[in-house]
């Protein structure tokens, strides 16, 4: 509210070219041009209000804070999950939660947040509502799949942090090295699993052990729904 | 390299009271004394080598980089959890992890650096191999034991991570708020799996989640088990 000199006084709008209206996806849109250019420090209220000529209160309508900005930009990339996979219901749900896991991989930054933080959208939405879907086609009970959508999307999240593109071959090398090392050196009288197993625990490579995951995650919801099936009949609840 | 001046002059060793020996217990008990007063992004190899006054280039026989001395420090953390639980393979192995993730879940920064860096030490050599003595105990074969450890340990860690104590009861309260906003406004016709789900979405507490997940992992890793049984008797092989 400083007072206005002949200076400092806004054009009026007339003067100015026609400003686009301010929109959600305007914001989304402005937002991953920054973030593809400059990563996601750089991606803030200020500096999107910026870009877009206006000020922060406008945002506020459609963006929360920081975090919710970056929940939505999330949102945004997911919409390059394809939703309409074939096969059986595990083969389905199984390429849709790697392609979520790709998405993540790809944004590092992105997928540190999406540990704390659940995307904000209609494309986060729309994958939980079918991975939801595919648990019950596959035989999952209610509980066990509302439960278990939670374990089968931060499986992919926690392993794409893991497997970042950020993370070196050099540091990726060391890190297999330090566990062959381990291995190695492992006495098997203190230690006389880690010395038997040891090339196990080496062997595969992500995407195998990313599959073996999932499939390791639906088998023990589906166990959970049978267990939860046989209580029922027991208490002759139906 | 500085020309030294009689005030300058280093004082010689006989003149300084005797500097302790430097040992690895001794860099990772400076490493947990900074970390404790400062947070982790204090503790560097420079500010360890000023407080134990060493050089550089003589940590460097204990520590490889930064991220080593964070690996380690992880490690000592880690003595905290007991290996000498009681009851069924099941009970052991779930209280042994649930007690992994506190640790992380007290330490944040340390949690999610363990989402990249595996802690490097006895304490978490000897986690592993209790982990897997005790799916052996519990009837896994050594693929699925060896493979499942990754996902045991994961869990844990990706949930620190997710509830860490950083998060204000605030934000606690606006994620779990969002979630419901989200099912709340599914429309039924476009998701009707989130709509019919809503409460079992939104039900249990952390420690209920965590241990039905753990559940849920181990069920699956003797799915697996059975499956590689069924199929190596199918091929004859033992």
């Amino acid at each position: 509210m400083a007072s206005e000199t002949a200076a400092t006084r806004p054009r009026s709008r007339r003067e100015r070219p026609a400003k686009p209206a301010l929109t959600r996806q305007g914001i989304i849109n402005a937002g991953l041009e920054i973030l593809s250019e400059e990563g996601l420090s750089k991606v803030t209220m200020r500096r999107i209000a910026g870009v877009l000529d206006t000020g922060h209160a406008s945002l506020y309508v459609y963006v929360r804070d920081t975090e919710d900005l970056h929940a939505q930009i999330l949102d945004a990339m997911l919409s390059a999950v394809p939703l309409d996979g074939t096969g059986s219901w595990r083969k389905r749900l199984k390429d849709l939660l790697a392609q979520y896991g790709e998405v993540l991989r790809n944004h590092p930054e992105l997928a540190r947040m999406a540990l704390s933080t659940q995307p904000n959208g209609p494309h986060f939405t729309a994958i939980v509502e079918l991975v939801l879907a595919l648990l019950k086609e596959g035989g999952a009970d209610d509980h066990s799949a509302a439960w278990g959508v939670d374990i089968l999307l931060m499986l992919p999240t926690a392993m794409a942090v893991e497997h970042s593109v950020e993370v070196s071959p050099k540091r990726e090398a060391e890190r297999l090295s330090d566990m062959a090392d381990r291995i190695q050196i492992a006495d098997p009288q203190q230690y006389p699993n880690l010395a038997r197993l040891g090339g196990e625990l080496l062997s595969g490579d992500g995407p195998a052990r990313s599959s073996w995951a999932l499939d390791v995650v639906l088998d023990g919801i589906l166990v959970r729904t049978a267990a939860n099936r046989a209580q029922q009949a027991d208490e002759g609840t139906p």
